[in-house]
């Protein structure tokens, strides 16, 4: 085995043909789409085909599409957008207690001027309860934000419960659909939201790609102020070379995505079977049905999180310790945290995500690497003796 | 001539070695910087490489250097990281009359929040007086923003010496140097400046780079919130090809910088004298001399600006009609009003950007074909029958 890539939440290779359908318009189709001239037309028309193909994949309208440079930009475009336009109203957000950094700093910078908000717990699963969402709504509530599945443990939220409770009381529901979409089939009508996220980055886009869908006629404040981009709501010359590539990966990434969804819950299932059967005191994360379908993760008792990911790149599996933008901030995964993990477990978080490129050969490579690193990292640990010896 | 290309100010096609140097990070080492394992660690490293070619371009330290994903959100991260870092202090922001959109809309933003924007007015070349920015000062004040060099005028601001009256009175000191950086040597020591943005699209780099320059230990509120990335300043994972493709642009901007700018002078000049020996009644805007090396810009009496584009267009032509990201919005340009234009000339502005790629054979093409469409689009105006009988 070369390469066993399973990290596929942190990154992916930018497909061939995204790639491919990039080039022309680093050199050659190069003129800024603001400019009233043939080449600017041209290239005006390409991006206004790629919010087409995007909305697809999410069964959105292309004018309800904002590009972005990140999901991280959707999301701060999300919260803040809505909550800066509608400050007149409420000053009152709610988000769930495992949100990404960019859903949870963003409602966070919101504390700073007045506002207050509420971070509903979740279950042992990483579900939040409708009914603590229905009564943590106030009225000056001006924002929900809930995202669709967690990175990290791979739980899928019921949004559309969620988001139907919010519509009852008049309230704004964003969610951060960073990880589900191209994973799972994604509609925003039939998730009944109001804002959605995306990136590029988990559906072979290339990097410094992202979207927001929002309802039409909603207000959202621009998080960077300037020209008359994007309909006046993100301003910056349009980059065209990655709007080209995530309009592209968006129309390969909605073809047959049952069909990769079940193969990539096949060996998912398989990885996990495997696991259960080689290691003992593993504590899986997350709901065991409504999570993402490539989506496995665990924490292996007396084990180091890095130490574990370290030394499985050292035979050529890469994977994860919890979420990527966080491993190397926090010794202790909130999300895990908020899930129950003690803390002593929690430091043996692993998050193994597939995708199509994945085969059953790599995942038994896998079985076959990871209980004697388990092994020899536990007979390293004081930690691990002590409850053997027990 | 099969493209005579003369609007690098909108948009410059990427340079062979920069995509060059971009390729291998979109499929091979794709990898997430943040993550722990080696392949995450190598793009990480690189990125860092890069922060020190871009800190180079300006004179700059790599860990002053925060990338973004555009010019723009490099001046909305300056003028709001600021002014939300610095709100306890005060809510007096300063800024030219000839702003950028992107520095001029972060600026009117606060307005919203019991700020007050005080903007400078310029001179009929452009330039702001640096006693009158002395005497705007007020002990509330919190930043000054003032362009180095104006996109649609070409005009270069007297920085040093506008940066040291605000030292003097301990106000932060921003500039957006979008036009200047890769054009003109640039020095952040000299300039004296706390901030300055930046831009790929003028170097050659990619659409959907840029960064700004800080002063070290200044705080700087994040635009984007989120992870860890770019030590705490700007959240979303790192766009590792861009990233490398503005290293590689800057690496190739600094070097002969003085020679290319006084190729491409001498090629501007030559237009010039030549606009002015084959066309009447023409007014050239901004500084005749402290202006960008490759900038020409004017107005002609008595025609349309986009119509003349369009014309021009049809003959292989391209160049502007005043700020590309306004041309589509606007039909006064708020820079010419600012240097006192009448409306009715402000129409027939035309801007001329050219680089290194032009050649002395496209300014005699561009002599030949633009006289006689001006008298075309002259023999059709009712204004200047009007005024060619008086």
């Amino acid at each position: 085995m070369d390469r066993v890539y399973m990290d596929h939440v942190s990154a992916t290779p930018v497909k061939k043909p995204v790639l491919d359908a990039m080039l022309p318009y680093f050199q050659e189709e190069f003129a800024n789409p603001a400019t009233v001239y043939d080449l600017g037309s041209k290239t005006k028309q390409v991006i206004e085909e790629q919010r087409e193909k995007v909305a697809a994949l999410i069964g959105a309208k292309g004018k309800q599409i904002i590009f972005t440079a990140s999901g991280a930009e959707a999301n701060n475009l999300a919260v803040k957008g809505i909550a800066f336009a509608k400050q007149s109203k409420g000053n009152h957000i709610i988000i769930s207690a495992v949100e990404h950094h960019s859903v949870l700093n963003s409602a966070r910078f919101f504390e700073r001027m007045d506002f207050e908000v509420t971070f509903l717990p979740v279950n042992k699963y990483g579900l939040v309860d409708p009914e603590q969402l229905r009564a943590a709504i106030r009225p000056e509530t001006i924002l929900v934000s809930i995202m669709h599945a967690n990175n990290e443990i791979g739980t899928i939220q019921p949004i559309s419960e969620l988001s139907s409770i919010c519509h009852e009381k008049g309230v704004v529901f964003h969610t951060d659909a960073v990880a589900t979409v191209g994973n799972i089939p994604v509609d925003v009508n039939a998730l009944g939201v109001d804002l959605l996220s995306l990136s590029g980055i988990s559906i072979g886009a290339p990097k410094g790609t992202g979207a927001l869908y929002f309802r039409e006629k909603m207000r959202v404040m621009p998080l960077i102020h300037g020209g008359i981009q994007e309909s006046g709501r993100r301003a910056g010359t349009e980059n065209v070379p990655a709007i080209v590539g995530l309009g592209k990966a968006s129309e390969l990434a909605v073809k047959g995505l049952a069909q990769k969804s079940n193969y990539v819950k096949g060996l998912r299932d398989l990885l996990v079977s495997g696991i259960k059967e080689r290691i003992s005191h593993v504590t899986f994360t997350g709901h065991p049905e409504n999570r993402l379908p490539g989506h496995a993760s665990f924490c292996i008792k007396a084990i180091e999180g890095e130490a574990l990911i370290f030394m499985l790149s050292q035979d050529g599996i890469y994977v994860n310790t919890g979420s990527a933008c966080a491993s190397k901030a926090l010794k202790t995964s909130p999300v895990l945290v908020a899930i129950g993990t003690l803390a002593e477990l929690a430091q043996g978080s692993c998050v193994f995500t597939l995708d199509t490129s994945n085969t059953k050969e790599e995942v038994n490579y896998v079985l076959e690497k990871l209980p004697p690193i388990v092994d020899r990292l536990r007979a390293m640990s004081p930690i691990w003796k002590e409850k053997d010896a027990a």
